[in-house]
């Protein structure tokens, strides 16, 4: 097993010559990553299964379980990923800015790969295969350190990748799987500045608050989502509760998914049945104030920790505020800074809350789920940024790439 | 004295009117500041002479000593520059990117203020009206903590321009100096996640490690510069000398200045004793490999040490190398990242080594002592990025900003 420095020393080997790599030979590499993870399906299948067998006896939880477990449905979708990730517009070489100084010098601002690049998350073997996909696109060597749970299946799904990158001329090494996945092994890693130039965590608020804490090297933050619909006096009480309905229960466990409602006094006692009549089509439960609870007999009562609770599940917490700006301060005070969103018919609101709300995305009369590279029109996504440094939102290839100054001279001096 | 989370506290709630400020308004507070500059001069030297005399008695060095030294002149320029920042365009609220997605929404990228900024730097007062001025101007809040020495002048400063920001409407918390210099406080400021976004070290290489290894704040590291000049074999010798000469003479004590020097074989011996005749006008030392002292008599041999040296000095390593590739590979070795330039006439090897070489500024032709926002057209930097995260190269006010994605729908679900 090679140690934490070793394979931060060989990502640095291979990404020497990935970070040079053609497009073309790039995407040929990630093509034939995914013909490997077809073909070698049944190695997959059988290590996840003692994974899964591994797990079940340590009594991991079924939603945990189900995350972990991997299918010729799940693995056809995992390559089908990288295909669309070789599809994409290779962000490295292009001329972000530039021009000719006064004094001649012709100065261009060109995108480069980051370099070495951390992914830590859980047990989900999807994120191998996608993290490294679009490392490789990008330019980056990665090193991968997935949960302990699902060790077999990754070690399975980056042999197949390393061999397929191999085959194209690539180092294998571009890919790195950390295999000592003991808490030490995590910490080196969060500190191998010499090495890595970039940790990406994706995961449950404890493992980004660990990485957060724990890292020297920059991380890329990506966080959960206590996301908010402010639903305003003015506003079409049916698009308010198709809305809500979308951005709670059409996916539940996702980041971006609401998690809070606020509605405006002056409009809570029609809006908030129309919008409970919805959620109780599946069932969600709704935690209230005092206000919600005397117009929504269903409701129980919210206590403080409800509104800082990002729930991933049909649970929905809703408060009645008396104003606009009542909102803003809320969502300042127990937002994520994720996706936030208004319902209004008001221009000016509509306008002040887009001003006023500091979150990755703020949304106007639209489901807060959109917050997505796909639905942004920049394709796979690694994850979604929650911090303000270097990106924000979802983060996609041209997220993994820093920059260079490249100045054509003939002799200046200063 | 305000705790360090009161600090925090006060730029959060500072930073809410920032930045939503309108450029206008902004400017004009620029402009009141640098006036009190000028006008409150006496109250500066005065608390700077204070300043100088306890650090001449703790025996502080002659060259720290005049870079926390003020003068009339020294704070006219820092009022001229403070007037050059208001003179820069605005980088909040322009629109990065956006457009109209299939299901009719909306998506605006935009510039938004990092938030609340801390700067973290030695004793050098031109830093903290230099800093202030750059994060009022892109709607940040900034939390400034100079060094010790500099602790009377910085807060005879902060108090100049909190007033003149108040004379003008914006919250005088805007700008906050920590006036508790102990490390205790440095520590819980770099670890201050709730309250502050972005962490700026300006100074020294133990500052920026410290910085660097202590913060879960996220940093943006502002590096030493080991930049190397390469002298290939086909070359203009003169304009070699011109342009070894110029990096590292004119400026030794900046980290654009350069500190190492490859020559090729094929032409050292008749670039060498060129190059070490110009540098021979300011008596710079050379310390060189065995080759470069056969050559150069007046050469003293380096070890090891020498090439990882940032000397800041009149002393410069020298080594020779056998191609283009091995001036990469020892550059990819003990450079910081910062500047690196290539003196050649042949078209290849330019581009070879602009794209071989990692660093903020790759120079064909021209001397690294360019790597400046003003040179770079984009005004005032508050440093220079030899990170790969966020930004890289000088930091101007664009890179002071974040982003955020402002939706508009008409009811959109997914």
């Amino acid at each position: 097993m090679k140690s934490i420095e070793q394979l931060g020393i060989l990502a640095v080997q291979a990404e020497k010559v990935l970070a040079r790599a053609s497009s073309g030979l790039k995407n040929k590499a990630l093509l034939a990553c995914a013909q490997a993870l077809r073909s070698g399906a049944n190695d997959i299948l059988e290590a996840n299964r003692t994974d899964l067998d591994n797990s079940r006896a340590a009594g991991l939880s079924d939603a945990l379980l189900d995350r972990l477990a991997l299918n010729e449905k799940r693995i056809e979708a995992m390559a089908a990923s990288i295909e669309e990730i070789a599809a994409l517009p290779d962000p490295v070489g292009k001329i972000i800015s530039g021009g000719k100084r006064p004094n001649g010098l012709m100065i261009q601002k060109v995108r480069v790969p980051l370099g070495v690049i951390g992914v830590i998350y859980e047990a989900r073997p999807n994120v191998s295969s996608d993290a490294a996909a679009l490392c490789v696109k990008s330019g980056n060597a990665v090193i991968l350190r997935g949960g302990k749970e699902a060790l077999g299946s990754n070690r399975a799904l980056t042999t197949l990748l390393r061999a397929a990158l191999a085959s194209e001329g690539l180092p294998e090494d571009c890919v790195q799987l950390v295999e000592d996945t003991s808490r030490s092994s995590a910490a080196e890693l969060m500190r191998l500045n010499q090495y890595i130039d970039v940790l990406i965590p994706r995961g449950g608020p404890g493992l980004i608050r660990t990485v957060v804490e724990t890292a020297s090297v920059p991380v890329i933050e990506t966080g959960a989502g206590n996301c908010h619909i402010y639903v305003d006096k003015h506003c079409d009480i049916v698009m308010a509760a198709s809305i809500v309905f979308n951005a709670k229960t059409s996916r539940p466990s996702v980041c971006n998914a609401c998690e809070s409602l606020l509605v405006h006094r002056g409009i809570a006692a029609q809006a908030l049945p129309a919008i409970a009549e919805k959620l109780g089509e599946k069932n969600v439960e709704i935690r209230g104030d005092e206000a919600v609870c005397a117009i929504l007999p269903s409701a129980v009562p919210a206590v403080e920790d409800d509104w800082a609770t990002e729930y991933l599940d049909l649970i929905i917490s809703v408060k009645t505020v008396g104003s606009a700006e009542e909102a803003v301060e809320h969502i300042a005070r127990y937002s994520t800074g994720h996706s936030e969103c208004i319902v209004t018919n008001d221009y000016d609101t509509a306008l002040y809350f887009t001003g006023a709300v500091d979150a990755a995305a703020v949304y106007v009369n639209a489901s807060t789920r959109f917050t997505d590279g796909g639905e942004f029109g920049m394709g796979a996504e690694i994850g979604i940024s929650t911090q303000k440094l270097h990106a924000r939102g979802p983060l996609g290839l041209e997220n993994l790439t820093s920059e260079k100054y490249i100045v054509f001279g003939t002799g200046q001096i200063r």
